[in-house]
């Protein structure tokens, strides 16, 4: 099969030919690719950054955001079957550990990553787990929902966890409107009946972000904390999460957040440095947030189904996945772009 | 009535004679001290360290942590009648703003706070709200429970919000084996299962808290995460709670904490200063304690008359205030030091 | 002023003259009344079916849903001022009783109820409490949003309980698409994803309420437990809310039910009469519901002038109440009925 | 090896000779018997009550509390190797169903209940999978601890759960100090400091359940609901755990429960029988318990190490079954009968 590899950090991609992946584990599935998601990530990969932290051997297949149809099944999967439609969870768990067994699978202790430590989806097949498969509705093609593997998933994870304690009257703060926001703010609209306020540098983004769903939009300009203050009542919002966490989103938006309210951060970069006194006075909360569970997926999809989720895609045939990778790092694509083999 | 006042700061407090307080409005109680806390707060309220954040206007009288019996009471007041035990939760609060209705009364949008920001304790009588006075069980001592009104209120709180996740199984790291620690420990025991660590500079302090409930004791001496890592099969406590919050508490803390953990920030003075990629890709949280609530004051007195929290205390007369102070400042104090008129 | 009382059980209401009521505690409010809600269970009063349990002295003013303006406060009454448009909330609470303390003010050791127990809101003003009123939006009306104040509220609260749980892909049942399910479907859709499913006799109000949110409209002809468990895959619903409880309601309802699920009751009138081994062995809840809080009053308001809950009314002047009592009792109110002084 | 099996509904149980089951499955565990509980199911197993309800096919081996030696794994097995300790988790479940995948496997859609439905412990070895072994401590042996995967895991399940929402000053009612009971209080007294009260018929047990850690004991003799209310200042309790279900236990149980209580059915055998207007007007709740998850077992068993939890056993070779099963019906056995082989 054709499959995109990384064949040295600093290297540009090179497509291969390899041999397709056979199930040898009775819990492996074999999907065949209808889309796999170009995502910011794999640029880093390419730079080498998670070159440590994987320790994957070069060359490997990349691509981390996957759906398609299963080709293939081992002798003990019983929840898909050969031709079923489904969007691939990043992670392969082992169902064993006590994060699998209490559902909190994405802390499994020894779980793979597919595209950035073994074999990803830039390819024609992909070798994944009955754990990490999840069956998509028929309204929906592989390709359309592929980026919402991951980058989706993150978001949804975020905004679903925060809006456990959102009641009517309060407010949420979004800071970021691109990719992972977009998918926020739908979710946090299916799911809450808050008050949101989406902010973001780019008034381009703040716009479209109030087109479909949030109730106020400010373009950070500097006046941003000064107008969430006076938004809320000079309060503060019950709950900021953050998509961006770096250029000094995290110190703004701890000065967005009421007494006793939640930040969720999920952007990353810079580091969180709050004064103690300030944490406890206030009675604040910082919560991490990682990408979603198998469940999260589940749920993300069903919003997708439901049309309460949609995302922008921007389409590339596999073998014009050079292209795909210049038009993201060069501002060029809105929404998220596609490989469709 | 003989009360002890702030006069000037980096002043000496001085006792003078005052008219009793007496009930002008409707939820007003007036208690007759039966014991007063010392706490190194009032040192930093001498020294000046509060004096803008409070804005409270000088000469008025210290005291935070107070109980007693109730000596009178205004027309609207149903909960307590004179000559009740009570010990007196250290804030005033309004009972009709968003946070009083929902149970979450320390963040009562126009509190009082008698000791710092209106008269206080250190007297013969005090006069505080209805909604801040718990009666206490006929076994259990004013002088005796005085300081849990504050130090061991936000103790409790923590560890009781800290409980809630905790499970049979799960190991709760207490940074700090002073005065908050050893409530914290003690309430632990109490309300979980979980195994308790305490780590803590003075080796001294850590024997004491494994003699009250902890089951393993650390002596912060460098090697100390280290420890806590083989401690938790090098996955880190499910749970820190951390009443030191100064001198790279932090740092070391949430080195000891598991993926998916929860660190409680009670003690302050430092910064918290944590890479977002830390926080993101091992899911933690840092939430921040303040004082508990009048319901956990209750749930803190049931604990104290069912012995399962227990407080040393030295108690000095109300005129030998500076005497308290002193020897509090000198480090010559075991547990609390209580004034008593 | 104008009132309308109960002179005897099983006799009809009578208006007369009384003195309008006067602040003479410092927590009282007086408001003046712009919409009162006429209710069945107003009728049930007259038939003296409340006699005993209210233990009400006849005659006293009837009326239990009632919205308006401040008129007069007394003097610890921080909250709102003169002038003020209030909605308010049934019960007149202590404020210092643990139930009160802990946000779930319904409980309150010691409450009142206007129109219930004590002078109601078929009159031009009510006596009522600080911690009873509740501020409502500019783009609201006393007269369009009364019923909301214990019909609506009950509906709500019970529907915002039951979001809690309920994730995307979760299928919640309304059984009851009458004054309360009508509210209840708005509050579901506000604050959830899952699909709603209504089920009732009428098929007139499940057109209706498959017009303002829910998902699927169901009959109750014989078939709807079939049907219900065939749009659930056999399994059943993760939720049922129950507006009904009386006619079989919980036998069909609770056959309704997925393992795992929960059960709300609202309506009443029969015993539910389930065989223990069957709760246990699909381990399901069930959950009574009472009105709402202060706090859900609050949110229920936020909902009302977000639009996303909305009441058809029908207004009649004060001294046309019996027109209003024989409409409702005939069946020939939309919506409810509304008394405006 | 050695197998005792149902040859017949109202027959006697027979010992057999069968070939010890083998790995087929890469998921499976094969586990030397080192202790099998003899519990009351197993006499209705033979009596016939659950011939329809299992669908089982005879002869089988009966024995569903089970733990021992690890003896053999399949090829996917990676939480336990051959000699570990283990304790069976008295389901096989599937870890792919919706309820798997969130940590709620006892709601599994396609499990097995070795003993009730397919080959069970007594007898020299069992087949059961990676999902359902849990290491135990050394401390713990196999034949001490079986008799808690089923009967100690239901209780310690619904004891854990009622834990959750008990704070200092609460009141549980246990009602029935008999084998389950027995567990739940112990349970109960690790992970709560709210007071225990328990109910039974049997002076003895009741006296017996004081010993481990009940705050109060009641003999159930028509006076006991009049004991609670008096106990609980006429208010009821916040939560009452009814390990009975039978003999009019849910009635006066209901009677206990305090406005916005808890009430946890555990035992079963009559109806519960409540009027809605009851549960709406005092709000309370009606949960099902069956047995603990995975989850739940780990935790127990750590409780069981640290002594928290400990049961009295009576061991009997397995050949003696017989003997275990006449004792155990006569009502001989304190704690459990235990067959080891």
């Amino acid at each position: 099969m054709k499959a995109v590899q990384v064949v040295g950090y600093g290297e540009k991609l090179r497509m291969t030919e390899l041999p397709a992946p056979e199930v040898t584990a009775p819990h492996d599935v074999i999907v065949k690719i209808g889309g796999a998601g170009v995502c910011r990530t794999d640029i880093h990969i390419l730079e080498g950054q998670w070159a440590q932290k994987s320790g994957v051997t070069l060359p490997y297949t990349i691509g981390h955001e996957n759906a398609g149809w299963v080709h293939a099944v081992g002798s003990a999967v019983t929840n898909v079957t050969e031709g079923d439609k489904v969007i691939v969870h990043p992670l392969i768990t082992c169902g064993l550990c006590s994060a699998c067994r209490s559902g909190d699978d994405v802390h499994c202790r020894q779980s793979l990553f597919p595209g950035i430590d073994t074999a990803g989806g830039y390819a024609e097949y992909l070798k994944t787990s009955a754990r990490s498969v999840v069956r998509i509705d028929d309204s929906l093609e592989p390709a359309d929902v592929a980026a919402l593997a991951d980058a989706g998933l993150t978001a949804y994870h975020a905004a679903a966890k925060a809006a456990r304690t959102l009641r009517p009257g309060h407010r949420c703060v979004v800071i970021g409107a691109g990719g992972l926001g977009h998918i926020g703010i739908q979710v946090l609209r299916a799911l809450t009946a808050a008050e949101l306020v989406i902010v973001d540098r780019n008034a381009e983004a703040v716009k479209l972000a109030t087109a479909i769903g949030a109730d106020h939009g400010i373009v950070a300009d500097g006046g941003h904390v000064a107008e969430v203050l006076e938004l809320t009542g000079g309060n503060g919002a019950e709950c900021v999460i953050d998509f961006v966490g770096e250029g000094g989103a995290t110190t703004d938006g701890a000065r967005m957040l009421r007494r006793a309210g939640e930040y969720h951060v999920v952007g990353y970069g810079e580091n969180l440095d709050i004064p103690t006194i300030d944490i406890i006075s206030s009675e604040v909360s910082f919560v991490g947030n990682l990408v979603g569970s198998y469940t999260d997926l589940c749920e993300l999809m069903t919003l997708a189904a439901q049309e309460k989720v949609r995302l922008h895609t921007a389409k590339y045939a596999l073998e014009d996945f050079q292209d795909a990778l210049d038009d993201l790092d060069a501002g060029r694509i809105r929404g998220r772009a596609i490989l469709t083999p």
